[in-house]
């Protein structure tokens, strides 16, 4: 039976933007082109129009929906989870090509004349919701304000990805969160969940420096 | 009496310099032109040529030169010398135009072909100097390892100075670097000093976020 022509053109869409994601990751977002990504999403230029305006607008969609293809946790559960999915989120900037690619445009994003908060706020969006589970579980200090760290986790972790996506190509991104994690936790958490965690993320951080 | 030609030519490359750094600030690697360069330094093509060989030439020494006109502590003097410098560098990035432009040509450098670790290792080099004095004035506790922090903190640095630029043009860059050293200050130095230096950076912390 033919699929519904509303589930086909859904389809195309995720298609057209996984191989815009492919393209951009590989040749940067200056050196894709429209036809790059029409050839290898093997779909035709009036499929590719019917969705997607520009190189820009895929550009801004691949940034939007960078987190798509991620399995993230459905409920918020405190300080573990999110440091169990900071490292989930390290390892998949490995593969993850919709991710590597709306990662690396949202830095880049002043090149294609973007201005967009919004990735950073919606990463914030999600580490906030563990600290608040975090705080009503006794895992955060009095003294923490939820969206003073949020910030300054997504800030960290952006600056970590740069700077492991220009010296490994993103392999020592794993030991680099550990290590940053190591830093932050007696600043956030009472010393047992500090220590528990610490003894947790160091096996990630001992990975070549 | 007549300038030496040396000294004219090197004062003609700082002025070519300073004026690359403001058009790239102004317009975005890829919106700016050698023209616009050449006629906002008030120089001829020659002399432009002479010194660097492109468009790319420049940007990749507004990267290198990035801190030339900062005024950085002569002698590493630990970690609130080291705090005092990140808020000044803070600052500057507000109204240093090489400064400004070195580093978000730096962020953006993929679109430029490049993949330049130099400037964050500079930082970094800098960073380690100050951390290694406070870890002979006893400021830094003894687990700490010098080189893992160095990399933690141009690393959040990095990724606070691009949320900032975002959201506010930078405005609030001052209080992100403060919120960032209060929590990472307990897990590096030892209870006084954390406490003395958190009173500090408190005042910049608050404002708003």
């Amino acid at each position: 039976m033919a699929r519904a022509p509303q589930e086909r053109a859904v389809r195309t869409r995720a298609t057209i933007l996984r191989a815009a994601a492919q393209i951009f990751d590989e040749y940067g977002f200056s050196g894709s082109s429209v036809s790059k990504i029409i050839k290898l999403a093997g779909t035709t230029q009036g499929a590719m129009y019917f969705h997607f305006k520009s190189k820009e607008d895929l550009a801004k969609a691949v940034i939007d929906e960078q987190a798509s293809d991620l399995d993230l946790p459905e409920q918020p559960a405190g300080l573990h989870q999110l440091v169990r999915t900071t490292l989930y989120l390290a390892d998949e900037l490995r593969e993850n090509v919709l991710l590597r690619a709306g990662v690396t445009l949202a830095v880049e994003q002043g090149q294609l004349g973007l201005r967009d908060f919004g990735p950073y706020e919606m990463w914030a969006g999600q580490f906030r919701a563990e600290l608040e589970a975090a705080r009503r579980a006794g895992e955060l200090l009095d003294d923490v304000v939820v969206e003073e760290f949020a910030q300054v986790l997504v800030a960290a972790y952006t600056g970590s990805q740069i700077m492991s996506h220009l010296r490994t190509g993103r392999a020592d991104l794993p030991g680099r969160i550990g290590r940053l994690w190591w830093f932050l936790l007696p600043g956030i958490a009472p010393a047992p969940v500090a220590a528990e965690l610490r003894a947790y993320v160091r096996e990630y951080g001992k990975q070549p420096a």
